[in-house]
């Protein structure tokens, strides 16, 4: 059965690892958002990507959602010695990624091309696509600052500044890269995975033809990023709240519905089915918060139970 | 007393350092070789200006003639680990260096500025300055594997290709960088450091201008890199041997005579005063092998003393 899933950092990475220990990781496939990627020291840096693929090679750092396990910090201080910026933190076994990936870009090299010649290095044999090859970077509009580059605003500013909209630069000119779109085709089941749906979902929904080819099947499983109101990670929650919107799982629903099948939330929100129901989209109750390798596991487990209750796939 | 020394990389570092401890370092000037800049890993690498840095700063590698004191290697292990190149070794630490300077270079600083701001970071207050702002590439002709440039021949095939000959790429379009006129001009004292004559001080000579203003001055302190026929490091000896020359020190004043006084040579080689008396430059016997601080100490004040027994300067 091949697996399609829609990704951005954190969350999304748990998720497809958790199926990667429970399906033959050649099946699967995630899409990667692209839209946090920006430059930094001259460097291209891909967030979302990196989190993905560190988390499948067994080489993230569990604690930060971040960068590598075992990191040094020998390259940043000394660019703090000499005045650089350190806002943005680039652990040296890090740093190396965004230095090929930055060299192979300046030699011609696709994102695409890189991303799957640095996954066989690291042993990992899921196919991890960008959403796409050419960039497409996120923007956000706060109250306090005005429009900023997300990386200013998520990693600089902590968020801390309050959202008013969305704008995810040159994305219409963009073409999804290689093998994404085929992928929505043609996977027997397309998951959404528990990643912000502004941020991390929202630019790959965003990318030309993505939203049709969902919108085509109408089967696909989403992962609510909210328990209990809150993200587990990152600004979902605030972001919600700020546009004006009540931050639960019905919301999600909404967000989601045009495609959307199920929308798979935690026990703890088991009182929000009734409304969700009356999204048109089916709610499914389980428990969605992955603390270990375990839960990640039970997680992709109960997907996969979702799906084989649904029957089989209704590509048009 | 002003004093502007012409230098290479290891030797010319070592004597620069004397000098800065036995004079005040806002006095002395040093012009560095930048043949053997080149980008790697999509990063601009000044070989010689580092070694300089870092030797002044006090942070350089004692043991290797490059590099950082202290350092670690956790980049470039994951570069090798995603295929790569690492014949060239940067450390973590020296990365810093080249990554902030590459990342100015790219907002349109140049390579005299980005040199000045790194050193007053480090707390060296010698006036360290590059041969020029715009790059000059050291080229290497070979027997066996036809041009290469310099650090393919330097660094990646060890100096083992029989050497035929030398070319500086671009060096007669370029300007000298500010300042390297007036230093030579205006400099009580000149020296040319115990660097290679054919790639380190061969590159800065060959800069318009350069050789128009030594000759001008004539009085010239040269320190041969030479000792009983052999460099103390780098293929000096060897490229002469190959050019059809004798490694010697009757070589190196014939090769400097048209603008240098005196040649400062080893004890070792105290039976070469008289060839080298009738090239026109006055052979200095002293101790010239620098092991250690104290041996720097004394080389520079050998040089200030010789300085002072050849009376005023004779600028034009």
């Amino acid at each position: 059965m091949k697996i399609t899933v829609l990704a951005g950092g954190v969350g999304g990475a748990k998720l497809v690892d958790g199926l990667a220990r429970i399906v033959d990781p050649a099946d699967l496939t995630v899409i990667v958002n692209t839209g946090d990627d920006f430059i930094h020291l001259g460097l291209q840096i891909c967030p979302d990507l990196d989190t993905v693929c560190y988390t499948l090679a067994g080489i993230a750092n569990p604690d930060t959602g971040w960068g590598r396990k075992d990191e040094s910090w020998a390259v940043i201080s000394q660019i703090e010695r000499l005045g650089g910026p350190t806002w943005f933190r680039l652990g040296d076994q890090d740093l190396a990624t965004h230095l090929e990936r930055t060299r192979w870009l300046q030699t011609g090299q696709t994102l695409s091309e890189i991303t799957r010649s640095f996954c066989e290095a690291w042993g990992v044999s899921v196919q991890v696509l960008p959403m796409s090859d050419r960039p497409v970077s996120t923007w956000v509009e706060t109250e306090e600052l005005g429009w900023l580059p997300f990386q200013e605003y998520f990693v600089r500013q902590r968020c801390a500044p309050r959202v008013k909209n969305f704008n995810f630069r040159e994305v219409s000119q963009v073409e999804p890269a290689p093998g994404v779109l085929a992928a929505l085709r043609e996977a027997d089941l397309v998951v959404i995975a528990p990643s912000n749906p502004w941020v991390s979902i929202g630019p790959i929904l965003s990318i030309p033809g993505v939203l049709n080819e969902l919108r085509k099947r109408q089967d696909c499983i989403a992962v609510s990023p909210l328990i209990g109101g809150k993200a587990i990670k990152g600004p979902a929650a605030k972001m919600y709240t700020e546009m004006g919107l009540e931050p639960n799982n019905l919301t999600v629903a909404q967000h989601y519905r045009t495609f959307a099948k199920v929308l798979v939330i935690d026990e703890e929100d088991r009182g929000e089915t009734e409304s969700i129901e009356e999204t048109g989209v089916i709610p499914f109750v389980t428990k969605t918060y992955m603390r270990n390798i375990v839960d990640r596991e039970f997680l992709a487990q109960e997907v996969l139970r979702i799906r084989s209750s649904l029957g089989g796939q209704t590509t048009s």
